[in-house]
């Protein structure tokens, strides 16, 4: 499979819990951090969006955990993005362990974008992903 | 709909993101922590079991996010079990803020028990919920 | 000893890291959390604060580590404030377990309050605190 | 000044507050992470002193914040060890943002080692680090 982003990390030792392993809401911080670095490689910086009003969100995540990360963990979390709708955006994030390749997370993340009121907005920014 | 367990929060300040608004990754937090205390009203103690080397892991996440909450919003995260097969365990969870009971998050959070070797185990104690 | 707030909590299960006890930096989210609600309970809402380019920001914080919270551990933050120059706020808060009235953290907080500009401004709100 | 070691981050977007700016407890965090890459790579691995039994745990941390962190500043912890006593092992460790080299936090953490029954014992690996 192509990925249209890859992010290496290191497992923080802070973010294993009592079970010795990443905490499972850990995993959506790693997700939104490569999304944003996404972005921002594509020349959407998240905080300007946020200061102009403009609020990318989460609408739904689906996670499976096929493997547990642990304290030391090289891995890569590779995403790809397509557009669902005018005003859906849905990113395919996968994570691998580096030392074996293996396959730790898979998830899709649907996104949308909304002004200040709460309405639907894709600012032009976000619109070039597509085109 | 009737739900086995509740339990209301309080949103805390450092949950907020630079949107202002409870960080995607937190409502896994509340879950995790509205799925053990129900355990502990069962008499299942995540600590001791993981202490004995069973694992409580969780294989899959849904989450609907329909509403942001904010800061100082109370909100209830509302339970429900049920058992998929002989080792797998599926939540119903369900937040809804308090001041208008408007739902605010629709989880569906699959889980397992494995043993030290990764293998799955059910223990009694996990076994009786279902008695 | 005398205190002007207290707040209770629970430990949860994802505060807690390999070592099975509260993680270091888990305690300085239950110092903010006690502060705010302090704050919150004299009529200052830190959100709002925010809002309008008033930041209430940590100088300096002193932490000793007397004891480990653990899993299910039920305490409570008490917490004084006194004021150390025209800008600068300190805030006393100790941490007890609730169980056996043990003192697990002592803490030191410093703060002060700045507007947009970086400026050290003190609003009549905080103002209040002190007459 | 010299320093022993020195690690390079990035802040991400999930660490950053309502303030716009990286938590005060995140930087707990970043410090916490760069001394166990520290001790990793002088051939002491956290996870498994934790295994053994042998817990490296923080008695007290003295933080001051000089400046904030914000959404994708680039940063390095520096860090030193000096031992205080037989027992006692004190890290200075200090944040600067890489674009300017601007001194954003100096923190002075102090720690020890102790065994599953809470007693001092200082493994020799960790000796090894003094001689």
């Amino acid at each position: 499979m192509e990925y249209l982003h890859s992010l290496e990390f290191i497992v923080r030792d802070y973010e294993c819990d009592m079970q010795g392993v990443v905490n499972n809401a850990v995993y959506q911080n790693y997700l939104e951090h490569a999304r944003h670095e996404y972005l921002q490689a594509e020349g959407i910086n998240f905080a300007e969006m946020t200061a102009k009003g403009i609020n990318l969100v989460v609408v739904r995540a689906e996670l499976d955990y096929r493997d547990s990360l642990q304290n030391n963990d090289a891995f890569v979390v590779k995403s790809n993005l397509t557009r669902l709708s005018r005003v859906r955006f849905q990113f395919t994030q996968d994570i691998y362990r580096l030392s074996d390749n293996k396959l730790m997370l898979q998830a899709l993340v649907t996104g949308t974008s909304i002004n200040q009121r709460g309405r639907p907005f894709v600012p032009e920014a976000l619109e070039r992903l597509f085109t």
